[in-house]
């Protein structure tokens, strides 16, 4: 193929405009429509992009067999009936996290892409940041030794979504991450959360996240922090990493301490053994994590490869979020994923 | 009285010298009395305090009719049967936190104490920093309005206690903060916890804390951080502090941020406006909590006043570890408080 | 004036960009020209701002009689002549800190400016944001009390810029900050400098200026540092103040710290008394400098009002410059202003 | 010798209790004697000590044959006549930094105590901590290739010393680092400083060092800061160091980065790269700098080693404070040291 891949975006709001601008500086790609039910929001592409046909009616756009792939940034609940429909139409599909607003959408999503022959890729943007790809590789090379935990804090003072509550518009960053980097099949979540203003939407919520075996994940998400909190702590047996994303140069410290078991006497005693030593923080790439995962799109769609982060990973984020929904109205009670 | 209150303490491990030479310090007061079983512990007494009777055997220390009061630094186990036996000498009694290792022997020293006429005391330090305190003042004068929830974490490597596990260990000093702010009476927790090491204890925990409102409060424990946080989070419907103990000045931060409901527009629209404004950092009285608390403790043995952290106190404090400890064995079920 | 004011923005490399984005904006504004020397840089004007007409000519820009102001984005060593033949040709002239590489140069063009009833203005940018407007107005109001020292810090690794050493690379941000805030007129200057790469220029760089009473005033300019540090710490007699441009939300510290002589015994004693009290860090405008800057510059031009930032204040901060050149090559010997 | 070394601690102000705890505590020592003049710190001597003779007369103390050495922490201008009266009475001497009034006082005691035959040591305190030791082995190693600079600043809101100005008071610890890291011999020093209070002492100085080569150390310190900030950046060609003693664990980081002059092309290129790399933060030993310092001062009176920290490494300090003072009288001139 040597004409560039032609793309349209679905949504011109907040994430839109950054979808645009990386698509627009990718090569091999070019953004021809950019659809948004609003006049200004048409208007403003229309400014900035005279060469992007700007939209109201998104079926006007799949119409176009000229367009390859769309990328679709909208509320979560429109997700589904869009990405199905432009699968249908034989298009390539990004969508924004989360992928759908429920298990089933996930699961049919997934197949119809299969039957398509059609990528379906999630924007799970920090999977391709630099910082969560040092992780992975520290993972994956058992640097970390067995892995302990998984902590995560995201809280700040935000803006309330108005379609979903703090748990599903903050929690699929880390749950994205969660799952690329640890291999283990989660079993069960347990999450409380409390709606604070009466808007019938949680505003702060604790999930965590069981396993066969020790490991253990845990999230607390938050709208109402006056203070702004993005850190990822996996501890290991051998070495510990922490991701602060509020770190303007170090992201990734890694803690060359843990504790050992040293020995078991009898039944009965343990002897265990701390071990603090050095601290490093590598150089990390400081690339603009979405212009990676818009040219990995591009490559995926045009070579026909599964992408790192495929409807599959959009369904695992959507299985946790679905089962710590079902637990939060369960008292906390164990919810199986 | 004009001679000065004469204590005695026992244990003279990690904080019994704490609490010696805060003692021997104290106007009014006389530390006369160290117990320890370990004879070198008892010869780092006398060496260092001649004019302290350092002794194997708490028996002979109780038996002194001139001893008007203990302060107990032994293992959690060991604290109820210390307490009840000083009780019944007719002795005041300062214990370390948590209080007893059981509602039952709680609930026991207690009425013991009521009926002794005796003081019992339980040694919530942070109580009594300049920095809880205002906290406290913050709270009780609505500065904060309505409370929202209570955020705490509490990490670090730390050296593994071996008769309790993490919680025990860690979070009496967050409950204690907890239950000397607010007012509210909780009624359910939940907790989960791992043993990553097969010693048999739990090396990290995280513990909610349900109300009847939407107030929420939560623990995070941990001995196997590679870094150290000693965070509370404490949100409210006007303001929102932050207390953060790492931090070497500003330990104390006050948030002039929140959120606000502004009106609600028929049954399904509420209007949400986010606040952010001014921080301020009061300035913290910096003199050693210990100390103040040995002062209060004297104070009210002589006065026979009751104390700011009274058996009533560490009461709360062991029931709330009980309800958690109940719940991790019951996979993170809710438990009655 | 109804129709908007036309600008031609000269240089489109590390900074232009920002001026023409700013520009295209700004109500009552026009981008219509934009000049580089480069076929690539007017390539990347065209793609992107396909109204924009590019040329490689100022003078074919300058020509055009519909054009009412240029920005000025070259190196240091071409503001002069460049700035010179826009006023020549009537236009207003917004330019590049610092304003031109000798006094001589600036006091030429603030004449030049005079006699041709046009705007000089020069884009001292720190000036408009939201934390120095802040720091100016605890100034004029008397909150600090009299000045002390303004003590600044401005250090990192980074790019050699070809044509000044680090001391007119990096000193002016800190120098308009100073001269915007502090009314008294500098009296000498002693620098200290250092090449250690043999290119040339300095790449490190200590500058103390002097001034009739105690006030003090002294930067720290450095290529070579690992860590990235931006903090201006002003020291009154009754508040001090610090700005510390690397953290995300509390800029600007206002302490209620400081040193009270309170009384003098005889001839010989000075009771000095600390006084430690609250830090509070103030709600800043976060909208970005450059945007107000533009309005403002667009204002002057059209209203005919003195800029903020005029060429007087980009004279007074070349004429810092100019001593601190002398005083390095004077073995840091005072130089006068 | 097989009893121990018997020292006098005279002072027993604000350093002098550390010392006589650290001496007490160090093995082959014993604190036999301690002076000060004031009777309320003697008897505050006597409760703590029982065993130690507290004198306000310290020839008493001199004339005791069975004395071996003294420590001497009173205040500044009375370094010289004590540390001579002790030397010439054959005791080993310990005296607190700065290590005399002025450079001729340094020289006279360091012959003294050459003539003697006695150890002549300074306390420069931070020569013993695990950071500075840690500092010390990456020069010494060539870690850090060719130094290029030194840059310190030691900030607070502090109190005045009644008889010495802020670069006498602060600057030392930093000096002494300065001398012990950099095998250099500074050749000149400019400095500037002010007095706001009236109070004849400088609260506020800057302080420049300059070598024959392309090394430039810095120093800024000052009693008027409302921050406290103790941070040592040490650059070199290969590495860069940052030493921040406010930082609770990582006290020293180690950053792979710098500038690498690639290529000389003709006469008036240089092609300079800048290499950003990882950072790290080594272990550091954590036991009290004072306590290593107690025993290594035993040792050397013991053994006749020289000290580390001896007469010559004081007068080096001495020499340069000496050519600031002068500097700073002389406008900021440059004079040697």
């Amino acid at each position: 193929m040597s004409r560039p891949l032609a793309i349209g975006v679905i949504g011109y709001g907040y994430w839109g405009p950054n979808l645009v601008r990386n698509f627009a500086e990718t090569p091999g790609a070019a953004v021809t429509w950019c659809s948004d039910m609003r006049e200004e929001r048409r208007a403003l592409v229309a400014r900035r992009y005279p060469g992007i046909r700007a939209t109201g009616d998104v079926d006007e756009m799949l119409r176009d067999p000229e367009l390859d792939a769309v990328a679709i940034a909208t509320p979560v609940h429109t997700h589904f009936a869009l990405a199905k429909k432009a699968l249908l139409a034989g298009k390539h599909v990004l969508v924004e996290k989360p992928m759908t607003a429920s298990v089933a959408e996930s699961e049919e999503l997934v197949a119809l892409a299969e039957r398509q022959g059609r990528v379906l890729m999630v924007d799970h943007t920090f999977v391709y940041t630099g910082a969560v790809e040092k992780m992975k590789e520290l993972v994956t090379s058992g640097e970390l030794g067995d892995l302990y935990y998984f902590d995560s804090v995201r809280v700040n003072l935000g803006l309330f979504q108005h379609d979903i509550d703090v748990l599903w518009d903050l929690a699929p960053h880390d749950l994205s991450i969660l799952t690329d980097l640890v291999p283990q099949t989660p079993r069960f979540v347990s999450a409380h959360a409390v709606d604070h203003t009466g808007s019938g939407l949680a505003d702060m919520a604790y999930m965590t996240v069981h396993y066969d075996d020790a490991f253990l994940a845990h999230f607390h998400v938050n709208w109402l922090s006056p203070v702004k909190v993005r850190r990822i702590l996996v501890g290991g047996s051998r070495r510990m990493v922490l991701f602060d994303d509020m770190e303007p140069s170090e992201k990734i410290c890694i803690y060359d301490r843990g504790v050992t078991v040293t020995s078991k006497e009898g039944l009965y005693k343990t002897l265990i053994d701390y071990r603090t030593g050095d601290m490093w923080a590598p150089r990390i790439e400081f690339r603009e994590a979405l212009s990676r995962e818009c040219e990995h799109f591009v490559e995926c769609a045009r070579l026909g490869k599964p992408p790192r982060t495929g409807g599959e990973a959009g369904l695992r984020v959507v299985r946790l979020l679905d089962a710590a929904t079902r637990s939060m109205a369960a008292e906390g009670r164990r919810e199986p994923v």
